[in-house]
């Protein structure tokens, strides 16, 4: 009888399209299904709590597979890892759920750090895992304005055209900036989040820190309830790009 | 008349072959070199606070460049970054300073953060940042080892055969070693270093750490005065890669 095994996985996702297995991309899901066939030769399915999109990192994306081989958990933990390499993900943890425990549907909250380096200069290590914003950026006026957001609300604004969730009704249960020196951490938490939610809530908030909107205009284009509200002033150049780098990945569940 | 330029510099010493320049590998100092002639076309030497190892990374090491052009700090700034694209290193100041500065000889104090990830798992993002050592280590027994090299000693034991100082005296000023969570960071200042003194110190650590080793023997091996006092107990198989492993470099200036 197969065993389901609920896994942590660090992952650095510059490589990788993307979580999701795609026909002809490298996905951090592929790289696992993959590994795991190579030791147990089982076509399994590692399902994911989140899908995490391209250039999105994680820290500790929780995922579960059910697996017919009898192996304990650290063997598993052992051979994952000898066979996911040269792959920069690392499965950090393996245990035994039992069959009512699923990644997606039991997780209860899904939470992201966004990173901002503010400085001038260019990044070098970070390249890739944080956005850079060379503008200065007041942290207490972007906290203001992300107060507005915090709570029970239509994000139809931050939502991407392509998002296809039933419902833009989401809430939102943290969302804090934190300074340390010349990084913001963006921390945001939710149950769930729309297509693009997160990178468009930064990328306002930026707006916000640099002078360009009052925080009170967090407000009003959530009020808006129309994407187009996002582009009421210029964007920065780097908007979309930027907007992809999400450090870390934290998925609670139950 | 040239005027002195002082900078503080951040690299991600990955992908080059060490600080210095060579004939056929790619430094850190050629890059810097380069860049400042694009904008320049001056042929200059830019003078390293301390010369890095390959592999070693550094967040703020200081160096100084004379510059004919007349140019300001921050146009300066500005245009060195741009010219080190793509390399992974990033100028994070600029200052004119007088001609009684040296980058090398004024000096007064060289720091380095070593960093080890001390968990089961294989590294994702820190592949080629951190030291990876998977069976336990114990931080307060290394620091009880580390104690025993603070302060003046002859540090034969901790020099590489191939160095070339006049003498073996050095004056370590700290050794401490720091946990957080799964990492250790082995912070470590002195005027100066031996060739490889840095990673020798480490590699003993770790087998303290590990238990392998009691904290009394680094006093023992110090007072040997011997390089083969370092092969007494099996190496770690990853000693010599992990020991380039040298986090951060940050070099105190007058």
């Amino acid at each position: 009888m197969a065993r389901r095994f609920k896994l942590l996985i660090e992952y650095d996702g510059r490589p990788f399209a993307g979580w999701q297995i795609q026909a002809n991309a490298p996905s951090i899901q592929a790289a696992l299904t993959k590994a795991i066939h190579a030791f147990t030769g089982e076509q399994v399915i590692v399902h994911g709590a989140g899908r995490t999109d391209a250039g999105v990192h994680a820290n500790g994306q929780v995922a579960h597979v059910d697996i017919e081989k009898a192996i304990s958990p650290q063997r598993f933990l052992g051979a994952i890892n000898h066979h996911l390499k040269p792959h920069p993900i690392s499965v950090l943890s393996a245990e035994i759920v039992g069959d009512d425990f699923h990644a997606r549907f039991s997780a209860r909250r899904r939470s992201y750090r966004y990173e901002i380096i503010n400085r001038p200069s260019r990044l070098s290590f970070a390249e890739g895992l944080a956005w850079h914003v060379s503008r200065p950026l007041d942290a207490d006026a972007m906290q203001e304005g992300a107060n507005h957001l915090l709570g029970q609300h239509d994000f139809t604004t931050f939502r991407h055209s392509a998002c296809q969730a039933r419902s833009p009704i989401r809430t939102l249960d943290l969302l804090r900036v934190e300074r340390l020196d010349d990084r913001l951490h963006i921390h945001v938490s939710a149950l769930s989040f729309l297509h693009h939610q997160v990178r468009s809530m930064v990328g306002s908030l930026e707006l916000v820190g640099a002078g360009k909107w009052p925080p009170i205009m967090m407000k009003e284009i959530l009020e808006a309830k129309d994407r187009c509200a996002l582009a009421l002033t210029p964007r920065p150049s780097g908007f979309i790009s930027p907007a992809s780098i999400i450090r870390v990945l934290t998925l609670d569940n139950v």
